[in-house]
C-alpha cells in the first residue's frame, strides 16, 4: 500500500465474511430477533421519516430513552456505531503517539488496533494457566508502568470472565488513568454496574445494542460517563456519525427493554448447558458470563463443524470461541461434537 | 476536559442542532425526498433482514450496485459512514504527526479537523478578492511545501467553484502526494469526473449519498480508486462501520439514479434562479455548481430570516451559505429578503 504511512505498514486489519447459511456462532449474535413490538413501532415511525434530512448529531431521543431506563441524566450519554466507535474516539482523544495503553490479555482485540491507529502500544496483562485473570496483577502493573489508558472487558471477551464491581472498583482506585468499562456483554452477568462510571472522574462505561438487544444490524453503542467526559468525546467523534433509523430502533430497543429479559434468561441456561455438555465430552472450557464460551479443542472438531454449516469462532488450532445459540442450534452443534469424539 | 491530550485542547468540535420546524436551508439538503420507489423497495427488503445478525462488512452488494452504475470494478469501491469516515480513514492512514495536508480555503471544516485529529496540520490556499480559486497557486504551493495529501472539494463547499476535469488533472499530475478529490456535490455540476481516479496512482474520489440522492439520514459515502489504495482504506477503516439498512437504501438508491435526474435539474434551475434574484437585490453572490450558494450580506438580512425560521448557514457576521430549496421554500426566502431590503 502505496501511500500507507510508515506506522501502520504492520497493522493487521479485522475482517470477518458475511455467513448467510448454516449455524452462525462465530460472532456472539443473540439467536433471537427483537421483539416484534420493537421492529413494528420502528418501522410505523420510519413512515414519518425526512430522509433528505440529517440525523439528529445530539441523539436526543435516543438518549432520553437510554437515560430514563437507567434513571441518570441524558447529559452523562453519548451514542456511537457500536460501542467500537466511541472506544476509537477515547483511545484518540487521550493517547499520544507511544503512551500506553493497558488491559488483559486475551481480550477484544480491537483494543489493540485503536492503540495502534494513534501510534500507542497496548500492553496486555495476561491471565494464570486457566486464563484467569487476576485483579491484583492488574494493578500492580498499573503501578510499574503508570499508563494513561486502562481497558476493562467485563464479562471478557473472548474468555468469558466476571469482574465484579467490587474487583472493577479496586481497578479504577488504584489509577489516575482514564479507566474504559467495556460491558458489551454485561446483561447476560451477574450484575450490571455501568452506573459506577458516574461516581468517579475516570471511567467511561461502554454499552451495545448488538448483543442481548440483538441489533448489531444498526450498529449502535452508548457510553456512560461524567459530563467532562462526555463532553470530550463529542469533542471528537464524528458528528452525524448514527444514521436516523438506527437512532429510531436503538430508542425503540432500550424503551422495551423488558421484553428482552426472558430471551437473556435462556441464553444464561443455555450457557450453563452449553457449558456441562462441552466438559462431559472431555473438551476444555471456562466459566463464562457472556454469551459465548471460551474452550481449547483439537482442530479436527473444528473442522468437523465446519463440514456441517456450523461456524464458530477459531483464534488459532487450539483455542476457540463458541457463542450460545438457540436450543437447537446448540444441539446440532453438541450433536457433531458428540459424533467426532466418539469416532 | 481533565483526559484530554494536551494536543487537542484547541480544537472545536462541529455541531449543528436539529431544526425540525421551518425552511431549513443550511445543510446543504436536497429539498426532495428519494423517489417513492426507492424507499418501498427498502421497505420490502427489510422485511427479511435478521436484525439480530451484523451488517455485511464487505458491503459486498451495494458495493456491486456502485460498480454497475458507473461500469467499473467493485474492488474499486470502499464505502462508509458518510464519506466522511472514509475522508477521516484516508488521513489517519497516510499522515504522521506534524505532516501536512493541502487544500483551498475556505473549504469543508472537517479537512482540518481530520488533520488535526492526527497531529497533522492543514494549509489553505486562499482565493483572490472573489473567493476564486487559481489552480497555479495550488501547483504552485504543492511545489514549495511538497505535501503528503491534497484535498480537492469540486464544487467547493462553501463557495460553489467548479473544478474543471482538466484543471483537477493538472494538480494530480503536478504532484506525487495522493490527492483526495471530494465530489459530494459534483452530480450538480456540468460533468461527474469522478472516475479519472482509476487512472492513477495517487486519487480517491469520494461521493456521498447525502446530497443528490437525498439521504443524509442513511450516512452513507462511497470512494473510488486503485485496489492499492481501497486496500489501504479497508484496512484502516473500522469493520461493520456501515448499518444494513443504509446498506439496503444505498443499493436502491443508487440502482435507480435516474429516477433522481429530474430533481437534480430542477435543484440547478433554482440555483440559476436565486442567483439572479439575490444579485439584482443587491447581494454579492458567487458562481456555484453545487446546490448552495455563497452569500456576503449584512447580518440584519441573516436576522430578518432568523425571524421568519429560514435557516442558512452563518461562517461569521458577513458570510452566508444558502442551500438551494424547492420553488416555495426559495421564494419565501427571497420574500423575506426583498422586504428587508426595502426597509
Amino acid at each position: 500500500m502505496k501511500y500507507m504511512k510508515k506506522s501502520f505498514s504492520k497493522m493487521v486489519p479485522y475482517h470477518s465474511k458475511l455467513i448467510t447459511d448454516g449455524i452462525i456462532l462465530n460472532a456472539n449474535e443473540a439467536p433471537y430477533n427483537p421483539p416484534l413490538e420493537i421492529i413494528e413501532l420502528s418501522k410505523e415511525e420510519m413512515n414519518n421519516v425526512d430522509y433528505n434530512r440529517y440525523p439528529d448529531m445530539d441523539e436526543v431521543l435516543l438518549n432520553e430513552a437510554i437515560a430514563k431506563c437507567y434513571k441518570i441524566d441524558p447529559a452523562n450519554i453519548s451514542c456511537g456505531v457500536g460501542s467500537d466507535e466511541l472506544l476509537d474516539v477515547c483511545f484518540r482523544a487521550v493517547l499520544e503517539k507511544d503512551d500506553i495503553a493497558l488491559g488483559f490479555t486475551p481480550s477484544f482485540s480491537m483494543y489493540q488496533v485503536f492503540a495502534e491507529l494513534v501510534g500507542a502500544k497496548f500492553i496486555g496483562v495476561k491471565g494464570d494457566d486457566n486464563y484467569l485473570f487476576n485483579v491484583d496483577d492488574m494493578i500492580n502493573k498499573i503501578k510499574e508502568i503508570n499508563p494513561k489508558l486502562v481497558v476493562i472487558c467485563s464479562p471478557n471477551n473472548p474468555t468469558g470472565q466476571y469482574f465484579s464491581e467490587k474487583d472493577v472498583r479496586r481497578i479504577i482506585e488504584s489509577t489516575n488513568a482514564l479507566v474504559l468499562l467495556d460491558l458489551a456483554y454485561i446483561d447476560f452477568a451477574e450484575k450490571d454496574y455501568c452506573k459506577i462510571s458516574l461516581e468517579y472522574d475516570n471511567v467511561i462505561s461502554f454499552k451495545t445494542f448488538s448483543k442481548a438487544m440483538a441489533l448489531p444490524s444498526i450498529r449502535c453503542g452508548y457510553c456512560i460517563s461524567n459530563k467532562d467526559n462526555i463532553d470530550m468525546i463529542n469533542a471528537v467523534k464524528a458528528p452525524y456519525s448514527l444514521s436516523t433509523f438506527s437512532q429510531i430502533l436503538a430508542k425503540n430497543a432500550i424503551s422495551n427493554f423488558d421484553l428482552y429479559k426472558d430471551k437473556i434468561n435462556e441464553i444464561k441456561k443455555e450457557r450453563q448447558r452449553l457449558f456441562k455438555e462441552l466438559k462431559n465430552l472431555g473438551f476444555v472450557v471456562f466459566n463464562s458470563e457472556a454469551n459465548f464460551i471460551y474452550t481449547l479443542m483439537d482442530e479436527k472438531y473444528y473442522q468437523e463443524l465446519l463440514n456441517n454449516k456450523i461456524y464458530i469462532r477459531r483464534f488459532d488450532n487450539l483455542h476457540y470461541r463458541i457463542t450460545v445459540g438457540s436450543q437447537t442450534e446448540n444441539n446440532m452443534l453438541l450433536e457433531v461434537l458428540r459424533c467426532a469424539v466418539q469416532k
